[in-house]
């Protein structure tokens, strides 16, 4: 089965400028590749994405097209440079996008990105790397998507300002490029043991039991 | 097939007193229970577990018995109190002590916590529940431990002191209730797929291939 | 001597929508004029800027007035609310257009910010409080804002989902109604001190010295 | 007038192995002596320090030797490792033990720690310094710390793992070169401006006033 991957690069650059995200984001894209995934990849700040925290915001709001692409996606991969520390203003815009569309539940009462996988890419030209993969997953795993091991491959340079990924050429540093064929391999297996055995459990009777034992 | 799950209590008490967290944890385990699963739990206060980032820290450790209920496990659920907005030291204690363990690699360079799942459970008196889980369950895959969706449960009351989990009613909150009953549904899935299918992948392989790209 | 207050309400709403995190606000307004300042606000999402880390983005960026307005208060309070445990997007493009900001250095190298003070203000209906908090305070410190003691006000509910701060009443919290207030008293306090006595020390010396002692 | 800079290396090394951190430290503190501060310094795990949040957890229980050079300083420094993307167990240790001392307030109502300046310290051998130094610095302040602009000093290296501070030549890298210079400088600026100012505002007063507008 050729799985699909997603990759959302949240660069803050638009695509007519050169992101050392994408630097990344192509590396770990050919490896795909190599295992006979199919990938796509946008970039977020080429779209007009209102914020909010609903499916669709409105006339003009080009959520709804990207969130197609999650949605048909088996690996979802988040890239994000770092700012100040964290995670960029983009990717937090996608998780409150993607927030305000996980109410649209399955018959089960699972929210729609259930069986799907996520991995996270982070790029920085200094340190931040744990803080934003680390809430990136965590926060999609609130989503329904399922995380294996060794899920995000990232680049940062030594403490300070400094040469980004592509200048500082990141795409020789070992533990980066050890780290991108973890996070392919790991998150094919992963979309291949969820194709054959989603989660089955049934979250409205869930609830209706919690409701039994919870205060009214 | 039954699952063993292992909850590791990080509470800062000793098990003569009355822990909140533990009154959690009591509650998923009655849920694990029902669906045939077998728990054990150890108070990580009980025993005396040096500082360090090793597998053994020598005369006197008992990190080596608490690791070794780690690798006999299928599901390891960290559970932890808030201090200060983030997950307690105890907890950090036992991530780097568990840091210290992953070194110790099977054939294929995986791992030794590979194919095992992981879930988190919180309790606080107040805000801290998503750093907690959060930078607990990444941690988590960096060491090798797969994360569903929906894996984790928490319990927190509103800005400020106030009551913890047992004097709160805690046991009567609804979103606690409900999230208890995803985890361990979403744990035991995980847990029978990687059963069935392991990671494969030869990390040993792939390291040498980054060799190959990477600068000398 | 009356200090000037700015108030960044990095709401995802623009202002003709209902604002939990402005009533906060509005309540912190009132204690500080009681002591004599003068208060002005501003809602970010009614504004349009550009992502990016620069000052000014060119054409049709809305960002240079609200940095104005930064440049010319004595205390500068970033309030925003949760959104997936962590601060919402709208702040975190702030502190990136700050950030951006901050390389036009006065004469002793000082980043513009210098001798002004920081304070925040977090809502959201449950946890996270202490994360966007603490990364904003900390980023601001990096930008050469000063944080006093108890510099922040927060409300949050209880763990899940629930009513947020209007609908639950946080008006009459009394954690987030003792906080405000030593907010408001400790800004109010260091911004006197910071005007009678700004930082002197030459920033531009120091990096000279730090490059003679380092590696070229 | 002589400040006196007290140190905590919270290493999970004791004094008879070689710690990164310590020669970080023992660079900003040769600074601080020549601006005629009076440094001391202590490795927490010199001491047997019981986990907890009392001031003292009774026979045997080492916290209460060091909370008094705590007490006794005008700036503190907390030195922290970072192990997993954020400080180590002994740095979550001690925050631990100051929120269980911060009760014992002066007449005022204030805590013991006001009219002190935190700074923070950080190495690693790659990212989560901003996650360190930022949780630290927030959670001081509301122990009655004030954090002055650029407190923190870090030395991280590039992505993965590799060398630490000492073996990497830290001691050359500029950035932490500079950032050891301002920190100093900030520290003393605002220590000396609250040694002859202090915060005078009644936080019992406050409390009263907030009780009167809060639910009962």
């Amino acid at each position: 089965m050729a799985y699909n991957i997603f990759f959302l690069n949240c660069s803050l650059k638009t695509s007519d400028e050169t992101s050392n995200t994408q630097a990344l984001i192509d590396k770990v894209w050919s490896l795909y590749e190599e295992r006979g995934a199919t990938c796509t990849c946008e970039r977020l700040a080429d779209y007009l994405v209102h914020p909010g925290v609903t499916a669709d915001a409105g006339e003009g709001d080009e959520w709804p097209g990207i969130l197609e692409q999650i949605k048909r996606c088996d690996v979802f991969v988040l890239a994000t440079p770092i700012w100040m520390g964290v995670r960029g203003s983009l990717a937090q815009l996608a998780i409150e996008r993607l927030d305000g569309s996980a109410s649209n539940t399955n018959a089960l009462g699972q929210p729609p990105f259930i069986n799907k996988v996520a991995g996270c890419i982070v790029t920085g030209n200094e340190d931040g790397a744990h803080a934003a993969a680390g809430t990136t997953l965590y926060n999609l795993t609130h989503l329904g998507f399922s995380v294996p091991a060794l899920a995000d491959c990232y680049w940062v340079g030594p403490a300070g300002p400094g040469p980004s990924y592509i200048e500082a050429r990141g795409d020789k540093h070992l533990y980066t490029n050890r780290t991108a064929r973890y996070l392919v391999h790991s998150t094919l297996h992963l979309a291949s043991l969820l194709a054959d055995q989603p989660y089955t459990y049934d979250i409205n009777a869930l609830d209706q039991e919690a409701k039994s034992v919870s205060a009214t």
